[in-house]
């Protein structure tokens, strides 16, 4: 199952994909995705009854729009490491974002008004399905929901300010996540699946999951080692080679452009790049 | 003012200290110390009549419970500095805690069942008080609620796992804040405040705030160049040298110890360590 958050008349509302159809989900149904999650109903969702509505009458929403946590991992894909000369690394590079940081699907990425560095990193995000504490690698995938495709963009100048890369990593709407949460039984292996970048149309990175070094079900573990994860955390699992400040000459998103990532079995999420105002960013609210 | 929040008879209650005695606040005051700052109403919780309580009558919790983000800055105080061979920095280094990893004053802190080598960090905390977006650090000021002690323990080799620091930053109740939020303008300005950290009653960490290479003004400002800090957030300012790991031998907290971070002014925190168990990082729950 494909589900996912929208704005509709004003209002926060569920919705799932059927065979490219959206349905909207009974408001009594549930509060949120987040809530489904929590309370184990996730599975209920498939078979609720809805009603079928234009992709043009909704605003897409990050499928969990209020994750108490999202980690996000450096240097995890062998390309990536070889394009930057960074060493084979023993143990996962952990780093934290801000929902504010990401917009929905076919929403606008944001480039800032004070850098012009915005880099694309297409990556797979996993989206958690219950409490998982001191988890081991064999059990990890129990405490899986389902996947979804992030675009952990970065702000280049700002993420190399200090060695902790959280500004760069943090401009609100500086990044996207969506379309859906596909299901965990609906995705399977995550190993199998394969990641591609467009940027207007051109491919700009293209990898297999087989290449990650920390298996999702390693993250899990590694990261349920020192906190707790919960119900509606997401993990973004890092990116492959091809990102534009490590190419000659470098590749900056700007205004106009139009960026995809593409995990078949998972979604397609695609958002175009405006330039910053304070609506833009919600600075008025 | 001296405001806080605490479990009393199994309920969330808002606390002010008033010349040493504490005063619970009406339940129908406020929902949480988070909505008075949100409010505006932080005034006027100095003159709302209350009922005295004894100490031991409460549980004292983090003064805001529920903060969106909790940042904290690396390597912002000369001695650190130099006790790390580290060059002075150009920008605040920036990474963040979750709140799950602090407790309260007086509370347990939780040293890791998988590591040996919990470290003390006195720090003060700033707690802000309204929305701050690209604000100038000429500004800065005024978007300060107030302030608190904060324990930004660290668990050292799971810092050092990787480049970014968040694992080691972000084991269950391994750090603090508290006793209270100290209003801003109770404490005026906080480069005129001295840090002291005990171990055990010896002093182990002291220094200035006129130390900081980024004051209070530049970290929000920084941080406010990139993400919207909202009414509640917490910054962590950065740890004094003295700290545990850099000392020969190697000074680590352990079961027993009390560690004391002394603000004259601001408060006094004061945590126990005690040995990880299911129940103290509240894995039943």
């Amino acid at each position: 199952m494909r589900i996912g958050t929208c704005l509709y008349q004003g209002r926060t509302r569920i919705i799932r994909e059927d065979e490219g159809q959206i349905v909207l989900l009974p408001e009594d149904f549930a509060s949120s995705v987040m809530a489904l999650i929590a309370d184990g109903r996730l599975k209920e969702a498939e078979a609720v009854a809805g009603t079928a509505i234009a992709s043009d009458a909704i605003t897409m929403l990050p499928p969990v729009t209020d994750p108490d946590k999202i980690l996000a991992i450096g240097f995890n894909y062998r390309g990536h490491l070889i394009e930057t000369g960074t060493p084979l690394p023993d143990y996962p590079s952990v780093f934290v974002r801000f929902a504010s940081s990401q917009v929905g699907h076919d929403q606008p990425v944001v480039a800032p008004a004070i850098s012009t560095e915005l880099d694309f990193e297409g990556e797979l995000a996993v989206i958690i399905g219950r409490p998982a504490w001191r988890v081991s690698a064999a059990d990890a995938m129990d405490y899986v929901a389902g996947y979804s495709c992030f675009a952990e963009n970065s702000v280049r100048d700002f993420q190399m300010h200090a060695r902790q890369v959280t500004a760069g990593k943090n401009f609100l709407n500086s990044g996207a996540i969506g379309p859906w949460l596909t299901t965990a039984d609906e995705v399977g292996d995550p190993s199998a699946l394969e990641l591609t970048t467009r940027l207007n149309g051109a491919v700009v990175q293209h990898d297999r999951l087989t290449s990650l070094i920390f298996s999702v079900a390693d993250l899990i573990a590694y990261i349920s080692s020192f906190t707790r994860l919960l119900p509606g955390d997401i993990i973004a699992t890092g990116t492959p080679d091809g990102v534009g400040f490590l190419r000659d000459p470098k590749m900056w998103l700007v205004p106009g452009d139009v960026m995809e990532i593409d995990i078949p079995g998972v979604g397609l999420l695609r958002n175009h790049v405006i330039a910053e105002t304070p609506e833009a960013v919600g600075a008025g609210a």
